[in-house]
């Protein structure tokens, strides 16, 4: 599965404008199969590690947004894989831990982009207890941006899929790559980089477009 | 406006010991003058954005704490002198937005103090879709840290700022100035250099007498 | 009181699995003794915070989880221990505070893990009005992950204890170690770094042996 949704991110073509990761069943995705972790030698270990990154990496790359959309529950790689997304929302009877712990296996990797999404105290506690935490709690932590009841997932979905479409494709894949190269520069530095990429973006056939239309509409 | 923003915030007297900016209408800010910024060319674009960033500075560098009250809108440019100033306070019915997608001009500078004062998925929630959020939803991401009444929002600035004027102005400055250079640093260098801060701070008159009344009273 | 604390959180044994912080009273900690610090000479000051800094590297140092559990007021260089603490839980009428400003002392140690812990504008509000917020507020802005009912409170403790305690003490002590670690990293770096320890954690006994376990299970 880590090869076809590695693939499927990476292989965003020009018509696609944003890519949904949701699941079908009651679990979002419930990270790595330990059997196949264990039963491979280093090298073999050491590539389900690297195909993992390599996927967080294609998700941070990629030129258009990606949404994971949960409805169930979201562990381990599962839950690395929703803090990793541009965008997250759930429904209310999702939850999402970092059990690792609990089979002896720290949960690492999925620590880096959650300790980059939910307060550090949020994230310890998931680490080190390996204890869930609900929708709820995802929101209120940032894990997620929103929280619909069942019934609403797929309008929360074509909401966002919508104004994502909305927006001419190179002005998002500008934005994307912007927003993420400025959040580790120090804080000047990023303003004054931020004021460059939108100098370029006003240059944009959309920006001229969309500016021209807001006007007339006034 | 800019301007008068601008050097308000940088005409910051001896006498002055906070900085509240405020709107009188139902927007707190909606930003720049699109139609300013399209009709002029590279160097009054340009112009615009340095003026912008002047700003941003000069709330960061101002020797007083600068303190939004929001009771309305504010968005784009107007959202990030919120999520920029040192503290922000808003009524229920506020809402915050980074609407810049929706005329194809993507929020990129906008996104720089947002993106350092949510948790990310809400920042990119608010870039990618251009969607609002409420007072609520600021409040729980931490983008304001008081909601209140349209009808005691008075009483909530005059409480900060009652708050504010009973320390002495060196010791807020100091402070502001330290909490700034402290959080870009690695945690151990942050905390060694806070200490000094301390320690200088305790040679301060303000200190002295402050501590020396406080043990009285005990 | 420093001292003791600190001697405790530095003398963690094999035995030992977590420290847990907790007062007796309805004050968890006010913080330095601050008749001690202005009648100390600059020496004498000096060590206050040294000691202090001292126990906070100790706290992140220690190979084993440090719980911060509150039920009362945590002021100060206290409120400073729950900001640098792993976990932190507090029941539903505990206060924090960094009320420094009122007696002309920013609380800028203090600031250095509160402004890593909660969004950045509710560090501010703390630290420049000396306001204390509520636990619920301290839940909302992630300085704590869990809030209960005072009499709730050892058994909040005890189902962590009992979570960290079922966890072999190395695998805790790997993936602490390297949570923080990880933390101040580039993004790419971090998790490039975390996959590295999450293949040495599977060469851990208590990985293979856990694993195990789980797949007979299923």
């Amino acid at each position: 599965m880590l090869d076809e949704l590695l693939n499927h991110v990476k292989s965003t073509s020009e018509e696609n404008r944003i890519v949904v990761i949701r699941s079908s069943g009651s679990v979002f995705s419930a990270g790595h199969d330990l059997k196949e972790l264990v039963d491979s030698d280093i090298q073999g270990k050491a590539a389900v590690f690297e195909k993992c990154e390599a996927l967080m990496k294609a998700i941070r790359l990629a030129p258009v947004p990606v949404l994971a959309a949960i409805d169930g529950l979201a562990t381990a790689a599962g839950c690395q894989i929703v803090a990793t997304c541009d965008l997250a929302v759930a429904t209310r009877n999702s939850k999402f831990a970092t059990p690792g712990v609990k089979v002896g296996l720290f949960c690492s990797t999925p620590g880096v982009p959650l300790a980059r999404s939910v307060p550090r105290k949020v994230a310890a506690d998931m680490l080190f207890t390996g204890q869930p935490i609900t929708a709820e709690e995802a929101l209120r932590s940032g894990l997620v941006s929103r929280v619909v009841r069942k019934e609403a997932l797929d309008d929360c979905i074509n909401e966002i899929v919508s104004d994502v479409c909305g927006v001419d494709r190179s002005v998002i894949s500008l934005g994307k790559k912007a927003f993420y190269e400025q959040i580790n520069l120090p804080e000047d530095e990023a303003l004054s980089k931020s004021s460059c990429v939108m100098l370029t973006n006003l240059e944009y056939n959309a920006a001229q477009d969309g500016i021209a239309k807001f006007l007339k509409r006034k």
